[in-house]
């Protein structure tokens, strides 16, 4: 297990070193890569020799932060991984690095010290706000690429500053950020606002299916196949669908169904006290307290019956322990 | 027409006055409520006998910027204004009051200045940041309420920090009063997240008259009083509906029609280019460049059309120049 620095010392070790690999975890969300493209630009005003690497293709939503960039190649001397809390999130192209990491910067509580210098800031909402610190610390004068990264990672990390992770520093960054000229609006409408037309469609289609059971604290939505085809919508665009039950005042247990080859596939969340993990446990599926699912060969009001009985006996359960 | 005048004026003002009314404006919002308890809060810190008062009823979700809030009965001595762009915003029960108002403290660039004195930032993203600074200005300290409406202002009208008004200055007012204890997290769970059942009715109701116009650049819902009373909608849980049109892809213009005595209320919203506030100007309304309304006493059908004659019209223009 590697050491927990400060942020002088990772300033340090940074400025001595060249060559320097920057790595970024498996899924690449726009704080992995806003604080690495940050750190990158930095580096390089510094007149090192830098890379970023990813075991996914960089996502065409992320690239407006490194429009022009191009890998140089070169034998790497000293790597660094930003955001990166655990080895198992390197992926299978960069797996090869995870016992290498000379520097790790990240904000995850759950960090496991996995590189031999960990500088990690908890309480940051994202590693971009440590990243900001480390680009002052490294005495570089802060420019619009790099700012328009470290928005993004504050931004995205804290959906758009709404989670209880967003502190008076992260609004703090953010504003300098956005006095150094970055387009924050264009920015949230890219990552947050836009939803695509067969989007719209199919939640229209689901809000139509919408039920109530239990005295309105559970909600069921479902989505047939024909229903699908019909909005043209892919299974990127489904992302997030079926939070909207949950997402209705007063609902504890939000149930969605959707058709598959010779049934129905159930996704379960809870808000508060329910357990999805044990419902779906009973129905040959699995998952965590709050979100689960199983797949039931039945038809759809079969499916439907087969899930709600189980969600009233726990209902029953938690009212009786009242 | 009134005059315009500085902070340092308008504190002077408010420094001298005491029994003073605010008045907020119909269909309450975050921005208009939190401005008028905020300055509501200063000004009692002062010494001063205040009262706030709407046309309508203050929204629940709003009430815990002042949950403690009994009104207070005296004869008011001088009118202020809070977040009201127009005299027509008064609504009925305080209607006799918009030839009477002393001071008005607003941000849209549409203000009519009807009141004897405005003092209007209009690159401010609500009325709550220049609250803010009237605060600062009479010299008194922030505080956990103050803090707690400000927050609020700014994060509702700004679509939790989301959109384009958001500037450095919101962000870095934000922070403050997140240093001073507002529980923003919570704020934001209750403004943005939580939906009730008739907000989710509503939706689909909306999503249901959802048109598409002029290469998809344009996306029109329409709200019937019928629609809204099946629903159980009041006004708080329509907030918002209105930027449903320009979360899609690719749309430009959102237009939402609400029928009201008489005829519909028309929102415009855009996403880059089109001015809203120069089409809602040639049809008698107002607003900002992204957003702005107007009413027409016309049916369904006839206010569609004027507006999307209006709305082909700027996208014409708008090719013409590319």
């Amino acid at each position: 297990m590697g050491i927990a620095i400060t942020l002088e010392q990772a300033c340090a070790w940074l400025r001595e070193q060249d060559d320097i690999l920057i790595l970024t975890h498996q899924n690449p969300d726009g704080d992995t890569l806003g604080s690495a493209f940050a750190l990158y630009y930095a580096l390089r005003a510094l007149g090192k020799r830098v890379r970023v690497e990813c075991s996914d293709e960089f996502p065409r939503k992320y690239r407006f932060m490194f429009p022009d960039y191009q890998p140089e190649a070169f034998e790497e001397r000293f790597v660094v991984a930003a955001d990166i809390a655990d080895t198992q999130l390197f992926g299978k192209k960069l797996e090869r690095y995870s016992g290498a990491v000379d520097l790790c910067i990240d904000h995850h509580p759950s960090n496991t010290f996995y590189a031999a210098q960990t500088y990690l800031v908890a309480d940051a909402a994202a590693t971009a706000e440590a990243i900001c610190d480390v680009i002052d610390g490294l005495g570089v004068t802060l420019d619009l690429p790099m700012a328009t990264c470290i928005y993004t990672g504050l931004s995205t990390d804290t959906g758009c500053f709404r989670f209880s992770n967003t502190t008076a520093k992260t609004l703090s960054t953010a504003s300098r950020m956005v006095a150094l000229g970055v387009d924050n609006a264009e920015i949230n409408l890219q990552m947050f606002s836009h939803k695509t037309q067969s989007r719209i469609a199919i939640e229209r289609e689901v809000y139509n299916t919408m039920e109530y059971h239990f005295g309105n604290r559970c909600a069921v939505i479902w989505m047939t196949r024909a229903m699908l085809e019909q909005a043209g919508a892919d299974d990127a665009e489904l992302e997030g669908v079926s939070a909207i039950p949950t997402q209705i005042e007063g609902v504890e247990v939000g149930v969605t169904l959707r058709e598959k080859e010779g049934g129905y596939k159930v996704s379960l969340r809870t808000s508060r006290y329910i357990n999805a993990s044990e419902i779906c446990a009973r129905l040959g599926g699995g998952g965590h307290a709050r979100a689960a699912g199983c797949f039931l060969a039945a038809t759809l009001e079969e499916a439907k019956r087969q899930v709600l009985v189980l969600v009233k006996q726990a209902f029953d359960r938690y009212d009786a322990e009242q």
